[in-house]
């Protein structure tokens, strides 16, 4: 048991990828390359395969020689001595192209194989220039590591995303899903970039909570008390001394609240992480469990706030083309053509400014048009949101300065003593995608908001400190994640773009 | 309503940070540096507050100059002509001296100040070789942004953890605090960078569940129905077809199961989330919610997920220990003295390898020491793991191959039919801090153990899905995201290292 395992060979450093050899002293040799390749077989020295996407990004080096893949079938269609299977790895978008011919040893066990099964291919890649695809392997073994049947539900034929909502364990195995979770995963990487890279602290704000943020939205609760048997103090209300945290819990429904304690610690904060609403909605944007980004910004006002959403949102659509591109440009042409110019539009532009009161003037005129007519006073609905953004501005817009009875009581009120120092970002093909404000810095004025709301202090004592101790400017905004992602892939159902959705009555898998 | 905002000048670009000012049509200039300066008042051209980390780490083009911060005072002490001002503004781990004469205007009102108070400080930056701190800030101007009062908690003084954490929103202003928090988001920051620059696919596997994963741990239930008049079915069953899904929902335990179907399409894919156990265990390393990473490779072995385990870990010590030295040199001198030798030795050796079969031939041998006597069959405890690790080994071990009895369902049997595919990694000074294995992919092999634990092949069909339908040789692990933070801080208690900690009757903030 004392033996050491020792490097013995760089074999390749490319792409600041490293790779190497190891072997250990019983002489098992272990073949790994950072990142692309894994050993076969129980520790012996093996095959070493390569992602697709390495041959994609860096074609060259593999040229007329012998690679190795494991995938899953896409498609296959052979004659009776030749065949080929179209294989994808999930590293990246494209799939390869492998042409067997009746040479394989298990030439017809490949024949029959179905569509999903898994396979190690091992073969020259060549270059095809007069094909469709600039390569393909010619292989020389085709090891079946997983059958499929014929009754695998992802046929190559279209589905519907209804349906493969019944099957969302292998819905990501065909491409538009593929596509909307590789894009989730680099959207959910440039948002920590942007936020790190300006050496903004990542926290984790708790999930279960004692208190209602934002005072609104239906909450679930989170209880281990026997339903069966719900306990009852001597007055026959529930006792929840006995439930697992001594009182009621719920799910938070936003991390705001704590990350601004935090703000008042580091300067700059965000929180990235699972938020809930137990909304009986069923639309096509609600679902029941969703990611939310919130940062929060000391030392700044709601001015330094759109600069940041602004900075923020341009960044991540910057990152996810350029990280995603074969993702966009499918999501373009085959989910929602338009996608890449609107993408560009906001990239290309500032974002407009205007306040809710000059929007609420030019929208009253169009009146005639909505179906939810506009008054001072009144929220804004999506139809007008979209109206400001698409036809008034062509661009994004961010409306400030709402009446205070329609936002939260922790926004800051200006001097108007009407309108708080909030701000929604509109976008255009979705309305609002981000709600922030500058918050109320001032214990008194705090207060009174308070005590006008019938809140009791007792509940924020923790949030009233921040204003007793070193109160500061302070401001921040909420990016809700899934509606982001709808954004830059065009998907129109949030059920389309949650790995495994929750929605009213729907928690499978 | 239809300003435009025009870039108006490039300011500075220096350490691959842009910074602009901006003005608009109507002349409000707004000053933005990406992410180090905001704006100061309404959007009005003012102040631009530079981070004391940027001072900190390049302070070379400030010295001479006038520059202002904004902050939270740490302490302050003064005579009747001039004082010193200590001021943290949570970017930077080191806090900025601050000199003031009775020149200042409100220099009454600075005397006065209690620790704590934000303020916004600017004077001119100058160096000071023969103090402790390379440099100082003698202010022309102090700017009282919120006082403090003589009761806040955290004087200049010593407090214990334990009174810390009943102050959780205040604590992250303490040296401990601030140093845990930025190491758990920078520690964050590395898991993620060293996944996506391997192209996983980061991957939300879902809160609520139907499913219980591992068949073990207790549970939150997630409910909207109403504690006071649970509904009650015809049978007198609670009718849960009243609940929000319809059935009853827990929080997950685990993201494995789900991330296993996403690298059956990926091939490498990491979860990154909150994670929930209802124990009733009030020990320092437990919590009811924490953060767990479980990545899952396809076409991969036990082997592979041993070097993929090994190379993580050393990364994220890397990183951190690269990207938080100041903290980590905090920590290895107040909190946990050897710890960056601790952390050196995890970097500089290879991870041994050893069978729980081997494991367990050593331990037996030294029962006298042990609480618990070590037999084949029985789980390792922490203090055989720590002594495997710290005694014998003195570096990281991975211990394979365990009896079936003791780990879960999902993990492949081995040749032996006693023995299953699984893999510990324990560290000195804390055992275990990771656990996998690769996992059953024959179908008829997985039908099975799971009769012998009768559990319903109904409740996992998806599951047993992934093996009908182009299964491949796969394997993962996970990582306790707080266990690692306490490992790589030295802090003793997981309700240190969590920022609003949840354990048994504890749901604070």
């Amino acid at each position: 048991m004392n033996q050491t395992i020792r490097k013995v060979l760089i074999l390749l450093h490319q792409n600041n990828k490293q790779a190497m050899a190891v072997v250990d002293d019983s002489c098992r040799g272990l073949f790994f390359f950072t990142g692309n390749f894994y050993t076969t077989g129980n520790g012996e020295s093996g095959m070493k395969l390569i992602d697709i996407r390495e041959i994609f990004q860096n074609p060259n080096p593999y040229f007329e020689q012998e690679v190795s893949i494991g995938g899953w079938v896409r498609s296959i269609r052979n004659s009776k001595t030749f065949g080929f299977i179209v294989i994808n790895d999930g590293t990246f978008f494209e799939p390869i192209q492998v042409v067997y011919t009746n040479e394989l040893d298990n030439f017809e066990e490949v024949e029959k194989l179905n569509v999903g099964a898994a396979l190690v291919v091992t073969g020259v890649l060549v270059e095809t220039p007069n094909a469709k695809q600039p390569f393909e392997i010619q292989a020389s073994k085709v090891e079946v590591e997983g059958a499929s049947t014929s009754d695998y539900p992802l046929q190559k034929k279209r589905h519907s995303f209804e349906y493969l909502r019944t099957i969302s364990h292998l819905r990501p195995r065909t491409n538009t899903f593929e596509a909307v979770f590789r894009v989730r995963s680099v959207l959910s990487y440039a948002i920590h970039k942007f936020f790190q890279e300006r050496d903004f602290v990542y926290v984790h704000t708790p999930i279960i909570t004692g208190s209602d943020c934002e005072g609104a939205g239906e909450m679930f609760q989170v209880t281990t008390l026997d339903l069966n048997n719900v306990p009852q103090d001597e007055a026959g209300e529930i006792d929840y001394g006995q439930d697992f945290f001594g009182k009621p819990a719920n799910l938070t429904v936003s991390g705001q609240l704590n990350g601004e304690a935090y703000a008042m610690a580091f300067k700059k904060i965000y929180t990235f992480g699972p938020t809930f609403r137990a909304e009986n909605s069923n639309t096509t944007r609600h679902a029941a469990e969703f990611w939310m980004i919130e940062p929060e910004i000391a030392f700044a006002d709601l001015y330094d706030d759109m600069i940041l959403a602004e900075e923020m949102l341009k960044y991540i659509i910057r990152y996810v083309t350029e990280h995603a591109k074969e993702e966009i440009d499918f999501f373009d042409s085959f989910v929602d053509k338009g996608l890449k110019q609107r993408l560009r539009n906001v990239l290309e532009n500032d974002f407009a400014r205007i306040t809710y009161t000059e929007a609420v003037e030019i929208l009253a005129k169009q009146n005639d048009r909505f179906d939810y007519k506009v008054t001072w006073g009144c929220d804004l609905q999506t139809e007008h949101e979209r109206y400001l953004t698409e036809e008034i501005f062509k661009r994004p817009v961010f409306v400030t300065d709402y009446p205070k009875e329609i936002k939260a009581f922790y926004m800051k009120m200006n001097e108007d003593g009407r309108t708080v120092a909030a701000v929604d970002c509109l976008v255009p093909g979705i309305g609002e995608i981000i709600g922030g404000s500058q918050r109320e810095d001032n214990l008194d004025k705090l207060k009174q908001r308070m005590m006008e709301l019938q809140m009791s202090e007792k509940d924020y004592e923790f949030y009233l400190d921040l204003r007793k101790y070193g109160s500061a400017r302070h401001a921040g905004f909420g990016l809700g994640f899934e509606r982001c992602l709808m954004y830059l892939t065009g998907m129109q159902n949030i059920r389309d773009v949650v790995p495994f959705p929750r929605t009213v009555k729907n928690c499978e898998l």
